[in-house]
């Protein structure tokens, strides 16, 4: 005996372990309740509009124990100082060792989501993972993040992973939204999980890896909802009191918002007189593909946007700047630094762009609205000060030399394709409450363990 | 300068060439209109209530263009007459020469897709490619398929690749319903692509393997309407006139159906006297545990089912028989087969039952609801015709020895990670219009041409 879709049953159960949840928006339960006093009614009764303002309503941020210093590279590479702490705006980048791999990272990351909002885990309804960091070309890792699921007895949730470079994270969180705002959606929360462990072999691209993941609770009312229509003119800088971007490492963000504000200043009328375009008059005239490697118009740019780069973007960066690039959760790391580094009040009502891309390629420009309600207990508060302990766990993690950092990396490749084997290493180098790789045996089935909160 | 999302002005010119298309149907187009005619405002006016019956509008089904016979391998691999053709269900097995990958089959069926419904190709907003056969790590399918819109200009595709084993075709097809009912939907038809290349080891498993992939058009006023509200009741196999299944071989589909029908017969009430479960009666008090290898309930159920596979199933595995498993895409073949041997009289009104799954695991089970309308020149009618060629086909495709295909297999291997290269073979030995692997240089670059159609 089966059932088509979602027995009506098993959602009431739902509904009743959502309204004991902590983190329980009002709007989802009668949500819930209408969706399901409707299941036999097909087609859907006209109140069966789109819930309103689904966006992100929780997140969190996991990055690895351990880092190696910038200016150590620097030394240890031989290279001039500053080359890396300057010229590519990293001072810092975190690793994982032999022991973590993109499934421990997710893990980690969503069985902490759920502890925080301690939220019932029958009340994720979907969860789809974003990552290019691929273990098994076949195997989604979302069913590996459903062993976390099995004690609660939710077998039913929709999505798997996917895949196309530093993008997986945006279409994971697009699909989620969608998901919500289609017919289909059960009352239930969306998972989005993006992550990946970012290594590059000795060499110039050494220094901007990095490694992490993010997990982030999507649905109605959200404190960032997800901008979905347009406006009908064209829109600048000034649309946006917050501008991120996908960081492959942070100089290239700088140049980045450097070159919307040049856009900015090409499409406004040439009798504009504003001092925020100050120094780029001379550049007026550049073919579009000579401004891409004039130095001159980089210098000016630059100078110019320093404010502007300052006041929307700089705080986004604290993450990428201290851990590295995590590809496809790296813009999401640098939206819980924006909101770790400015109040509740302070992002309220505000417009946050988004830049996010992936080779090959697949890119999106889109934006969330902040809602206007910071106060005290607002999910816009809870969401800001969830974060909030950001700094203090990055600066809580464990220096390790070079020499380390580059035999840790050889002990990745080394174990790479290895089968039979448990990772070396000490479960105490690893922050409480992270998964950790256990064993891989014959046929390369990975048995995972948690270190005890 | 640019604009947030979609501007107004590209989507009248979509518009204006969906008008012109050969398959435009008349909701599209007004609802089109009311999406775009509400960009400014928000929140979303009530009028912007999901569209109706969101689901396949046409498909295309692509396979290679040589085969193996199944009796033909038996005797090769020194086992018994009918191993395959009965112990399986299979009589033939499509495969692919050196000179196509998953990404040329791709190319093709989209392309094949397109000039058979004329469609314009920016009248696309959204397309996603479900597979497990990985080339690139990172690179999704969808980036290359973007190729062929180049010309049109229409950059503008959300959508990149999803992964979990055999389930991907049916996640695409969730994620794209999703996105036209969503308040991002931008007016324009949502493609889902899915294929694969399966190839097994000398032995056992390798008369199981198979090639294809299916491309579908996906939009409101469909003629196979996703069913998104359950019904509040058990279901039982009287409420489907057809179903379909993912079929790793023939016969596991004839013993899933049984199955279906067995568990109707556990749950149906013990005074229920039916004709229909004749035969099962001894086997009600055995452990769900046992039933799965008792010999005796095997044989009973495939007796007891046997009509009710033959008028609900056997029809869908017209292509599965004589041309293998396609993973992601096997699904939707057995689809294309139940549409090419029926008439859409027969059709109209029906629900097709679909059970979809992918190692690791993924599941689905759901329901298309056929259309009422069977009349010449309605939306029903012009999809089963598409398909009805099906047959002539497959028939048309070239009989290899399993020498040849042996050597081609060996070929396959050796190539595999190979830089630097043109494939070896005959261009005329493929379907005309069928993309090919032109080369691939130094650096894993893949240059892809078409056999002039």
């Amino acid at each position: 005996m089966q059932r088509l879709l979602t027995s009506v049953k098993r959602v009431l159960q739902v509904k009743k372990a959502m309204q004991e949840a902590s983190l329980s928006p009002a709007s989802l339960l009668p949500g819930a309740h209408q969706r399901f006093s409707t299941v036999p009614a097909v087609p859907l009764a006209k109140t069966d509009t789109w819930p309103e303002n689904v966006g992100i309503l929780a997140l969190e941020v996991y990055f690895p124990a351990q880092y190696v210093d910038q200016t150590d590279l620097e030394k240890y590479n031989n290279v001039e100082a500053g080359r890396y702490t300057v010229g590519l705006g990293q001072t810092h980048m975190g690793f994982c060792s032999v022991q973590e791999d993109i499934n421990s990272l997710c893990l980690t990351v969503v069985q902490q989501l759920m502890e925080r909002t301690q939220l019932p885990w029958d009340s994720v309804g979907r969860l789809e993972v974003g990552t290019e960091t691929i273990i098994d070309k076949s195997k989604a890792v979302k069913t590996v993040l459903m062993e976390l699921f099995q004690d609660s007895g939710n077998t039913d949730i929709e999505g798997i992973d996917t895949t196309n470079a530093c993008y997986g994270g945006t279409a994971s969180l697009f699909n989620a939204a969608n998901w919500v705002e289609s017919s289909s959606w059960d009352g239930r929360y969306a998972m989005v999980v993006c992550g990946d462990i970012a290594v590059y072999p000795i060499g110039n691209a050494r220094p901007t890896g990095g490694a992490g993941a993010v997990a982030m609770l999507v649905g109605p009312k959200a404190p960032l909802a997800l901008e979905r229509a347009g406006i009908d003119r064209p829109f600048t800088l000034d649309d946006l009191q917050f501008m991120i971007f996908h960081t492959p490492f942070c100089k290239m963000v700088q140049k980045s918002l450097a070159r919307l504000m040049f856009n900015d200043f090409l499409s406004a009328s040439s009798n504009t007189k504003t001092s925020l375009y100050k120094g780029l008059e001379d550049f007026r005239g550049l073919k579009l593909e000579d401004t891409y490697t004039n130095k001159d118009l980089d210098k000016a740019l630059q100078k110019a946007s320093l404010d502007m780069f300052n006041k929307k973007t700089k705080a986004s960066l604290y993450l990428s700047t201290h851990n590295g690039n995590t590809y496809t959760s790296s813009l999401y790391g640098c939206l819980a630094s924006l909101l770790s580094q400015h109040s509740a009040q302070a992002l309220a009502g505000s417009r946050i762009g988004a830049f996010s891309y992936g080779s090959g390629l697949a890119a999106s420009f889109f934006s969330f609205r902040v809602s206007q309600d910071a106060s005290p207990g607002s999910p816009l508060e809870k969401l800001v000060s969830s974060v909030s302990d950001l700094p203090k766990r990055l600066a809580s993690r464990k220096r390790m030399s070079p020499e380390e950092f580059t035999e840790i990396m050889d002990q990745r490749e080394q174990f790479y394709h290895k089968v039979n084997f448990s990772p070396p290493g000490d479960i105490s180098s690893l922050f409480p409450g992270t998964w950790y790789l256990e064993q891989v045996d014959e046929l390369h089935r990975r048995k995972y363990a948690r270190r005890p909160v």
